[in-house]
């Protein structure tokens, strides 16, 4: 089978960061984040259109290998003979679409195409750009949060930690909070997927019409994606905390939304990634 | 809105663990998994037949919050009062099916039905069970995988952290790696999502027309969750070693395709939950 596969994307993206350490202080620096995008692997047999079979969020690199691996995986294919080629798509104007994959078959496939997770942008085909502007579209207001102060910041993970219930028995949970500005804990709400987490959090808050939270703010007990933001983003939440790191497209996303991210909050430290105005570095 | 969730289904599951560790030897335990089973959502409008919407691997509990935030998110509702009802379906027997929940909406949704991820199982609607059913008629056979030493296992961890490159810059990237039965470090995935690393890696092994893996040993960097044991199993890898925690239906898919699973594989320590025949405990 041919291969055309050429790295052109890259693994990390720069971001700049406010760093906040308890013994230091503050200080500005050029920061790298894991880079997200969405990938569509669309397939086909000889002879057929291709049509979407998935979309996934990824690191850009080995796309190639991630096609091959799904369609494994999902069963559309059972020996790489079975492969003609993977490329990745060519737009309107000739230039490769690095977020768009196709995959030629040897064989017919009955493959159904799976609903669109976003719409393609015509000029793009599928981008970050593409999934942010999807979000818009359902409506979501840029975010109001709330002011909170680095020490009320810093205190939230021994907060949830001390309500993680499930987590002190497994280990095996993520966990999403909400606080008040004042680092009171409202709401948590454990889950073995981060995103059901969250959506769980939402939508406690939403039958119990709190919607939006934009008084609260949300801590994650782990990384912060795309799809968090995005969810967090629907329910208004605009202030975000992360134990961990941020990727580019949440980022991104968040920019875009008007939400304050931190990540990285332990140790006695954290990173604000976007609108570091809501952080009161002094209280 | 009327809610009708009872708390059944409990959000850990009994394992019976053989632990591993280097200063104090090997002893056998009772410990808890959490669990995760697949809970699929289905939607309607007044005087329409629930559709499936989404299905979702998840920790039972909080279910009706996890729909409702779901189908917010989502954009199908947009306040509390367009909800007519959340409930467990009931199945032909009249008893609750607590993997099942519909939610019924006060306006009409056009909402088209959803790819089923699993086959539906007439006695429990979707379940664990269902979930490895389907795995098994893609063609898995059991793993025959080899036997590895107490020592190279403890060494894995380490042996990844040298090698993952993105990781050191951004934190942010979850890695899947394979190695030999002595432990030689032979390919290593890294991206944002965990499944995408495994599927890169298994998809790398794929075009090097490599599988199945039956000779390899499998470590990632996080936890072992239901998707990952059956990308695993599909690539026929025989031994899966984890920094963190399984969930209870990887440990059941593991049972059913004959893999060890080797957890929380850190300081100088590690549980086996599955097939510890593989493991040889004094080398």
């Amino acid at each position: 089978m041919a291969l055309s596969e050429t790295p052109v994307r890259r693994p990390t993206t720069n971001a700049q960061v406010v760093v906040f350490d308890e013994s230091t202080g503050v200080s500005r620096r050029p920061d790298r984040v894991v880079t997200e995008e969405p990938l569509e692997i669309r397939v086909s047999g000889p002879n057929e259109t291709p049509v979407p079979f998935a979309v996934t969020m990824r690191t850009p690199g080995n796309d190639f290998e991630l096609a091959a691996g799904l369609c494994r995986s999902e069963g559309l294919v059972a020996g790489p003979d079975g492969l003609e080629s993977i490329a990745y798509c060519l737009g309107g104007d000739g230039e490769q679409l690095y977020n768009v994959v196709t995959v030629q078959l040897r064989h017919p496939v009955a493959v159904r195409a799976r609903e669109r997770r976003f719409l393609a942008n015509s000029s793009c085909g599928i981008c970050g750009k593409a999934a942010l502007d999807e979000v818009e579209q359902r409506g979501v207001a840029p975010a109001k949060g709330p002011t909170v102060g680095a020490s009320t910041v810093l205190a939230l993970p021994d907060t949830l930690a001390e309500h993680q219930r499930i987590f002190g028995q497994t280990g095996g949970l993520h966990a999403a909070a909400r606080f008040s500005a004042s680092g009171e804990l409202l709401t948590v709400r454990e889950d073995v997927g981060r995103h059901n987490a969250l959506d769980k959090l939402i939508g406690n808050a939403f039958l119990e019409q709190r919607l939006p939270l934009s008084d609260d703010v949300l801590l994650v007990s782990g990384r912060l994606s795309f799809e968090l933001v995005q969810k967090a983003a629907i329910g208004g939440i605009g202030v975000l905390c992360a134990v961990s790191a941020p990727s580019s497209l949440a980022v991104a996303a968040a920019e875009e939304f008007e939400q304050t991210i931190i990540g990285f909050v332990r140790d006695g430290r954290f990173n604000i990634y976007t609108r570091a105005d809501r952080v009161d570095l002094a209280a």
